[in-house]
């Protein structure tokens, strides 16, 4: 397919190295310049506007501002070429969903929500879960591109923003994952048993799964830089949920928690450390850190 | 070896038949009589004094009132013919731990805390997960047992009360686990995303540990009765880890929202429910139960 | 003084009577129309433009939409004829807060942030405490508009968004007076005394303040209708505490507690009612309400 | 009339010298020796059971384990000479005042609970405020000993526990607005407004009661020590309010946020300082301490 993509971060090049391998013609654009170098078979363009077009545009920004900035006001929705899906793959709020979802229909442009869980590592494997939402016809139109950058294709209905709420369920129950360890890690800690002992096992029995391991690894450790996921980014993350959860009627007691937590640990300059950072405030809380 | 085991709950019985499956000699006692029908190959004993004797004896009793009834005012430590080792596998305070180490010592006969993960069914194929402290010896010298109980014995030093904060932070990450998805089920609902189909998602993927597929399953499926593990009983560990906490000096406010939710559960009814009914609590606020 | 007064709900009303008894000519303006019927000695006008211009434009709009619509988008800034000076009396966020104080600068228009403690009843007889910040002379050129309105201004220094900080937390101050009522009448109440009767006691000695008085009197006579000031604004404030929490680096424990009780509160239905009617969330949840 | 007391700490001597000077005969006895010197009138007695009968006998100890070593273990119900009357003054758990009341009741000794509000120097001057709970006829004729040690007898009921609870919800209330005035002074200091200010203005207007304008003072001038009411011992009440609520049910989340900060700021050394120095943890949370 004839593709644009619009956003070179670290995912969003690994993305596009997994479309070129699968044989797609990828155009691409990034706002700060430079960031296709180093980026093999791609088309560099040197507007968002000759990115958006084709046989689908793909936008994997930072956030709601760069995406609004870029698509909304950057007026892309009102050129006369415009692409024949917009797969949005970034991880936005519930709200700019909906909007772009009825601005997308106004402007007779089919918009699928199609955020990821995976880092870096697993887009380029093309190991990403993909969280997909949007008409179905559309989706399975996408099924090249989706498969050439995921495992897996999860689908959840016509309406977009379900797959931004279900991307922000995720992100919270990780972050929670961090947040328990933490805890506990202090607790026993505080007895006597060090955190890596604790989660030894409890990661490989109860807990045996990814977000545990790879957490669990990083928290015993204590190796927080680099950051795999930045704490701000992951606050920011818990800011969507919890704003989209006051307009749906829902409280989320472990989501303030969390967010309490997650601006204490920026408080005390972590917000460029890995997200599991979090689990230094519990430790700082008890006077072990 | 020739052992006496204390206390025939739905975990008790499993346990002691691994024992005797192994070849060990058991001889059984439990408060309520009539708690040892149906187990082949035992010795039922008429009162905890024969039955606390012999190479070991093992107690799994549901709570700290009820080992400190048997044990120390019962003064089983004051009789002449006293075990080899006392084995304690009861889910207890740590301040109970600390107090048995201390009696132990001073009358001489040897303790390891040995609680356990696992429901009865795990018990059944002895793949129970025993955390063990205690003087190492005696943990060696209780192999023959440990082994034929659990699938695994994973040792945490010399001091038994180590143990007991081990087996409390592991509950601790249940019903956080818990706490988080039904919070995250609720949030997805509230957008049109039944919790069933969120959960399929992360349990498969990122949350694929035991955990997250037992518990999300009956959250899925609204499935809180029979109780595996009553809710009310969750409460008392959660009592017990934020007491121990307390005294530790190690703030948790995971636990302590989990409490909260635990408290109105069973202000709702819920108390003999399973420890998953917890996720009623999050749906109930949102004013969708 | 010759002042425009644009934003005409109860408390607008309220203190545009205070300025008209003063002697000041006022000519109104609102959104809606026929907002100034029954208002004695003003002069409505037919624009904002016409209002926001003589000695002192005063604005009291319901939030940080309706003030950026009328005033930012609305381009009052940018009109030929400008006030003397503006004096911004809603409550606010703090980011807009900033952003007037930037665009004033630029307009060469002085701004002060002026936002008020007191119910319509306190307005009406000129008894309200105004929080103020802006440049100094501004203030003391303001003092004959204050003085008419309030009882006393309070003083927070040159910079406009501190007024509103000020105000936000004493916002938070109440729904948390009101929240720790309402867990203490559950709380005696689930022992046998009414919560009448707590607060009988602590309004009488050591709680004899206004916010308790009033509050408690509220929630021991569950008489939340009609609202003084209703849930769902009480609610926005503390979404506007939290997000300058946020942004300034504060954790809010208290700030997220009363946030999830507002969001339970609202979605079983309680959003028009006063907000003191978050007391009935700690009922409901210990399972009497 | 001809009363002992029991307990003669910091309150109970005040306590003692307004019985004294109200003409009451009054035999002492504490369990650390010298407690009474330099108490004018009184009668030192050697033991507690010597304290422990006449008209009646007054309470006024530290903690459950005081009491029930004097009272209870120490066997006092069970001797000859009683007294007529058992007016238990010291905060004490919810749980333990039940305890008491079945115990009198057995023993035929009349029991009353009557915690008290006011720090020792409200208590010399005769102002405490004294929340009670009993047999009606009980309290009838305690009245010329409550009413030399306080300013007014609020009267909650037969049952003695209910007057344990009034008296633990108001501790509760008094943490809540520390910790509430903690959040908010974060706050505004976060955004440029010193707390002082900010508390200057509050309990001078909506919040001008006893409670904000003391620890307002204290958290003002950061005046922690020495301690009025040290906040081991808050943490203490907290402790016993947190415990009485399960047991009856009742969720508190304001609670249970104060208890995690209450555990931060023992852990941070603050244990025996005034309990207002709750506080601090906003600030170390923030980064500003």
């Amino acid at each position: 397919m004839d593709v644009g993509f619009i956003g070179l971060g670290r995912m969003g090049r690994a993305m596009v190295g997994r479309l070129v391998a699968a044989g797609h013609t990828v155009r691409v654009w990034n706002r700060s310049p430079g960031a296709s170098e180093g980026l093999a078979g791609v088309i560099p363009v040197a507007s968002p506007a000759e990115a958006f077009r084709g046989d689908a545009a793909l936008t994997m920004l930072a956030d709601d501002a760069a995406l609004r900035a870029v698509i909304v006001e950057g007026g892309l929705l009102d050129q006369p070429d415009r692409p024949g899906l917009h797969l949005g793959m970034s991880t936005i709020s519930v709200a700019l969903a909906r909007d772009l979802a009825a601005i997308h229909e106004r402007a007779g442009v089919p918009y699928v929500s199609a955020p990821v869980f995976g880092r870096p590592d697993a887009a380029e494997r093309g190991a990403l879960n993909i969280v997909a939402a949007g008409p179905e016809a559309e989706i399975v139109r996408a099924a090249p591109l989706l498969d050439a950058m995921g495992a897996k294709t999860w689908r959840f209905g016509t309406e977009p923003a379900r797959a931004n709420a279900v991307k922000l369920a995720g992100n919270f129950m990780l972050i929670s994952a961090i947040e328990a360890m933490g805890e506990a890690c202090a607790f026993t800690e505080a007895h006597g048993v060090p955190g890596a002992d604790l989660l030894d096992l409890l990661t490989s029995t109860l807990f045996a799964a990814p977000a545990y391991k790879n957490y669990g690894a990083l928290i015993a450790e204590e190796r927080y830089e680099p950051a795999g996921f930045a704490l701000r980014l992951g606050a920011k993350d818990v800011r969507l949920a919890l704003q989209a959860a006051e307009v749906a009627g829902v409280p989320m007691p472990f989501a303030s928690a969390v967010r309490d937590g997650l601006i204490e640990a920026i408080a005390h300059g972590d917000g460029e450390k890995d997200w599991s950072a979090l689990a230094r405030v519990s430790a700082r809380r008890s006077g072990r850190a």
